[in-house]
């Protein structure tokens, strides 16, 4: 599915064939197909080399096909500053989020005639545009993700704990393919669900109890992400207005969904519906510490941001959850929420979860 | 048992009372006992300040006792640019291979007066002297990893491929009482086994295969790791010379762990024995491809690196794995991996799992 060749060409247009340094081990994936952990991409406009070490050499001959591959014993960044000496770069730009400092001082000082140029996003911007065959690739993550949570909450026994259910989970998604989660899952009850991420304890989940279900698997790569409130016996109608009051945000934000919509205005359709709810004298939209969502695929934390002040505009082909969520500290936690993806005319959820309170 | 004042009393002595931002989330957790994913710490002669967003204020407030906490909505790095333009500071050390570019061109914009100074393991420094309560952490989760070990291995069905029985090993870690796996685990057969880092396949694992496992968890967040070689069935005189040599590199290598001795030292022990062994035209020092160890603690790869030119001399409290590996690409891999904490004459293999190749 992946056409490296293609992105390599569209990253070229974006830098107007510039060199650039990519160093985000999951941008070099995008671009080269490497899952290796340790690597350096160098691209100028009639070449791209990856620098790794011995330990991926078979694994990068493998996968990379459209970049020539370095092997270096240890560290490979002598191997990186070397090329860049003998290409006779003047400029070199590198991503400035996503370099350390150290590296970043170590290239200026091999690299004295060259002029490093930070820049920002230029990979993850072409990544927030996700192809056919990545949008099925989430698709199928978040599929496998759901059924994972269908095996274990068909068949919770109300007896174990939190810690229990997430190991349940992992479990689950790994038997059926998954390469790992793709976040430590939360499984968090009662008032330790007021943490938006909690840490599952060794603790039996109650009755009663809400629990805040947060999970994820990477399928091929891609990543999924989803939550779900579950309760082992009926929490009571103050907790059920809680979860309402935070369905019917997310889907005045899912509803506000199509090309063109600044993120700001989706994010600020969830607050809205949170305003208009007060407990324990707290109005809702006050409980809900984080942003609206976030783009995920080869990460799980990608652009663009669902969150206030951020004026970018949808696009086809991004895809981002929605997850509005508010938290009462000693009481309760309550966080819904589905990966979207942006189309022509509007958008598409693909989470298929059923989206209401499980009661179990 | 952390005491978090006393590593804090250790730090300002190592800086002499200069000002540090501390950015790594696990330097952080070793100083404060803060377990979030975002954060920073600015400790100074006389205060100490945690730096987090709203996700965490309940957690922060309850895991942090030895600083202050202040919470922002967002991105925390305002409050931490703010809090040291209070403070009117003239310095600020920041950690040079843990600080991304634009977080460091970031204060530097924003403390004008203040000059940025970078440093380089100055709080790793500190953590690769374990504390006899680390070491009991490291050993309960050397523990917890080898009965996850024993309870697949002892009833690995024939049938199941790497990946399920990979699988398998971080959901016993998990039902144990682990966070989770420290790394990616690895079940490797055959030709795949030469690849030092290899990922499960969903292939069903071969009778008579050299099938390397390296697995660890997180206990209480200390990490375990530990590399044991299985067969199912015997994978004859060959491949059993293999792992024999290995092992041979291995004890050489810990024999020679006393307090005094250079890291190199101990690497270079490992590479002598495999020099004397030939397979298919190629000294088994030439397939070594990696260094012998790495410290390990809070994270899974820490200080010191058992690597040649390593002149770094061991330290009782120090704890290294102790891992020689040879890759003959395309036929198999073989790679043995104790733990060993350095003692005050000596060292103590923390890693209890017998060493020897495990005919199933």
């Amino acid at each position: 599915m992946e056409d490296h060749s293609n992105r390599l060409a569209a990253l070229r247009g974006r830098v107007r064939g510039q060199p650039l340094y990519v160093s985000a081990l999951a941008n070099i994936r995008y671009l080269t197909g490497f899952t290796g952990s340790a690597g350096h991409l160098l691209v100028t406009a009639d070449s791209a080399t990856l620098f790794t070490d011995s330990r991926y050499s078979a694994q990068a001959r493998e996968q990379v096909r459209c970049a020539d591959v370095r092997i270096s014993r240890g560290d490979a960044r002598p191997e990186l500053a070397a090329a860049a000496t003998r290409l006779r770069l003047k400029r070199l730009r590198f991503e400035a989020n996503r370099l350390d400092y150290e590296t970043y001082a170590y290239l200026g000082a091999e690299l004295p005639r060259c002029r490093l140029m930070p820049v920002r996003s230029v990979v993850e911007k072409l990544r927030q545009i996700k192809s056919p065959s990545e949008i099925a690739a989430i698709r199928a993550s978040l599929a496998l993700n759901s059924a994972a949570f269908e095996e274990v909450f068909g068949s919770l026994d109300s007896g174990w704990s939190e810690a229990h259910v997430a190991a349940e989970l992992e479990f689950a998604m790994r038997r059926r393919g998954a390469q790992g989660a793709a976040f430590p899952t939360i499984v968090a009850s009662g008032e330790h669900g007021a943490r938006p991420h909690a840490e599952p304890r060794d603790l039996r989940i109650e009755p009663r109890a809400l629990v805040v279900v947060d999970q994820g698997a990477i399928l091929e790569g891609y990543c999924s992400d989803m939550t779900r409130m579950v309760a082992v016996g009926d929490p009571g109608a103050a907790q059920k207005a809680l979860v309402r009051a935070v369905l019917e945000a997310q889907a005045a934000a899912i509803d506000a969904i199509r090309p063109g919509v600044e993120c700001r205005t989706v994010d600020g359709r969830a607050r809205q519906v949170l305003k208009k709810t007060t407990v324990a004298g707290f109005r809702l939209d006050e409980l809900f510490v984080h942003s609206t969502g976030h783009g995920l695929g080869l990460e799980i934390h990608e652009g663009p941001r669902i969150a206030p002040e951020q004026r970018q505009r949808l696009q086809p082909g991004m895809v981002v959850t929605i997850e509005p969520g508010v938290y009462l500290e000693g009481v309760a936690g309550v966080r819904i929420e589905d990966v979207v993806a942006i189309t022509e005319s509007g958008c598409d959820v693909l989470t298929s979860t059923p989206r209401e309170l499980r009661l179990l």
